[in-house]
C-alpha cells in the first residue's frame, strides 16, 4: 500500500465526460483501500493561458494527464509541455480523429463540444429524458403509442433507471409497474409487441430488497409488499402476462443497468440512436 | 467526399461505454454529409472464441478497432491479431491502466464491468435517478430538504434534463419550476441557500421554444405561455426570487447540459461523486 495520492487531471476544451469515463474505468480496477486517486477535472479550457495554466498545476502535482483537446493548437500545446516536463500524458482521441481523416480524405471540424452541439440529435436526446420522467411508473399510458420501448415489470425491477439510461441513448422509454390487482391500461394491448420487454428478477432478492426498502422508510419490514409468497404470486402475474404479449423476458437479477440495457438494445433490435450526430 | 463506410468496433467485456464515447467524440468532429461512420458495439465479449470472431468480422469490414478489454487474455488476444492482420486499433485504458498500477504498486484487478459493480457507490446513483424523477417538476416539496442541489427555473429552462444528468453524477437533484401565480413552497426556505441554483434564460429563445412547444401540442403558438412580456415578468419574478435566496444564477442560452452542469457542480463547490467507487 502507497499513502501517495495519484492525481488525475482530466482536460478538455468541452466537458471532458470521454476522459472522465476513461479515468473512471481504470481507477475501478483498483481496490479503494489500496489506492487513492484524485481525478480533477478542468473542463472547457478554451485558451493558451488557461491551458498554460492547468498544465502548471498537473506538474506541481505530478500528475497524469488525460486531454481530450481538440482544437489543433491546444493539442499542441499540451502535447509539448508534457514532453518538456516528463509529464505522463494520455490523448486518446487524437489517433483515432487521425486515423478517421485519413480513410475519409476529409478535416475534422476541430470544435471544441462537437458532440453537445445544440442540434437535432441533441435535443432528441432532451426530449427523450423528458419523455422517461413524463412516462414513467404508468403515470400517462398514452405514452405507450409513442414510446420506442415499453418496459414492464414488477416492483423493484429497475424500471426507472433503465428508462433514464435508455433515454440517454436516444430512446423514448415508457414503463408500467406489474401488480396484480390494477388494471392493465387498454392501450398496451395496441402497442406493437416487438417494442415490449417483460422485466423479472429473483423472488429471493425482491424479498431482501423490499425488506429493507420498507426499513428505510421506518415501516415494518414483514408486510405483504415483501412476503415471499406474495411476491411469487406477483412474478407469476407478470410472467403469464409476457407470455400473453409475447414479449422477451430479462431477469435483472445480479446484473447492472449498462448490461440489462444493452440486452433489451440487442433483444428489440434496436440502435444506439446517440451516435447520429445529424 | 468519400463513398466508402468506416467501421467503427467497439469491442469490451463490459457494456462498453467508455470506448462508445470515445468513437462519438471523435466522429463529432466531422460533418455527418462527409463522413459515413458505422459504430458496431460488440460488448460483453468474455471469451476467446467469441472474441475471436469478433476480430475477424472486424478484419473483413477493414475496421478500426476501439478496445477496452480488461481481462489480460483478452487484451493479448486483441493486440496480436490486429498487429498481424494490420488492423488499425486504439486501447486507451491499458496505458493508464498500467501507469496507476506503477505509480501505486497495486495490481489491478481485472474484472471486467468493474465500473458497474453492484456495490454503494452504484447504488446510490439508481437512488439518485429515482430520486430526480420522484422530485422532479416541484412535485414533492419535502425532497428539498434531502436533496444536494436544487434547481430552480422557469418553463424551458432545462431543469429535468439538468436534475438527470447530475443524477447520474450521484446527486440527488430536485427542481422546481417558477410560476409567479404559483405558491412558493415554504420547505424552499428551510434550504441551506448554497444548494439552491437558480436557471434563467434569454426571453427570445423562451419565446420561440414555447412557440414550437405549442405547436407540438397542435395548439395555438400565439398563448399567454409564449407571449413575450409574459415571458418577461416570468423572468423578473424568477430573478427577484433568486437574490432573495442569494443562489448562483446560470443563464443556460447556448450552453448544452454538460456545460451547465459542469458549471453547477464549480459553482456549488460539488465533486462529481460517481468516481468514488467504495
Amino acid at each position: 500500500m502507497v499513502d501517495k495520492v495519484i492525481h488525475i487531471y482530466v482536460i478538455s476544451d468541452s466537458a471532458g465526460e470521454t476522459a472522465s469515463k476513461l479515468a473512471q474505468a481504470a481507477i475501478a480496477q483498483y481496490d479503494v483501500l489500496d489506492l487513492e486517486v484524485q481525478i480533477v477535472r478542468r473542463t472547457f479550457v478554451s485558451d493558451k493561458e488557461t491551458l498554460m495554466d492547468v498544465l502548471q498545476e498537473a506538474k506541481e502535482l505530478d500528475a497524469i494527464v488525460l486531454q481530450t483537446l481538440i482544437v489543433d493548437e491546444l493539442v499542441v500545446i499540451a502535447k509539448q509541455f508534457c514532453q518538456e516536463n516528463g509529464i505522463f500524458s494520455i490523448d486518446p482521441l487524437t489517433p483515432l480523429v487521425d486515423e478517421i481523416s485519413r480513410r475519409s480524405e476529409t478535416e475534422p471540424n476541430r470544435l471544441p463540444g462537437a458532440m453537445h452541439f445544440l442540434n437535432k440529435n441533441y435535443f432528441d436526446r432532451i426530449a427523450a429524458m423528458e419523455f422517461a420522467v413524463k412516462y414513467d411508473d404508468g403515470k400517462d399510458p398514452r405514452g405507450f403509442l409513442q414510446a420506442d420501448i415499453i418496459l414492464l415489470g414488477v416492483s423493484r425491477t429497475s424500471k426507472t433507471p433503465l428508462s433514464l439510461f435508455l433515454a440517454n441513448k436516444n430512446l423514448k422509454v415508457a414503463n408500467l409497474p406489474l401488480i396484480p390487482e390494477a388494471h392493465i391500461p387498454s392501450q398496451l394491448w395496441e402497442v406493437n409487441p416487438k417494442k415490449i420487454v417483460g422485466l423479472t428478477n429473483d423472488p429471493k432478492i425482491l424479498n431482501v430488497i423490499r425488506k429493507e426498502r420498507m426499513i428505510a422508510y421506518g415501516l415494518n419490514p414483514d408486510t405483504a409488499y415483501s412476503n415471499i409468497n406474495k411476491i411469487k404470486e406477483e412474478l407469476e402475474f407478470a410472467n403469464n402476462l409476457y407470455k400473453k404479449i409475447g414479449c422477451p423476458v430479462i431477469n435483472v437479477a445480479q446484473r447492472s443497468i449498462e448490461e440489462t440495457a444493452s440486452i433489451i438494445l440487442s433483444e428489440l433490435g434496436l440502435e444506439d440512436r446517440s451516435y447520429y450526430h445529424s
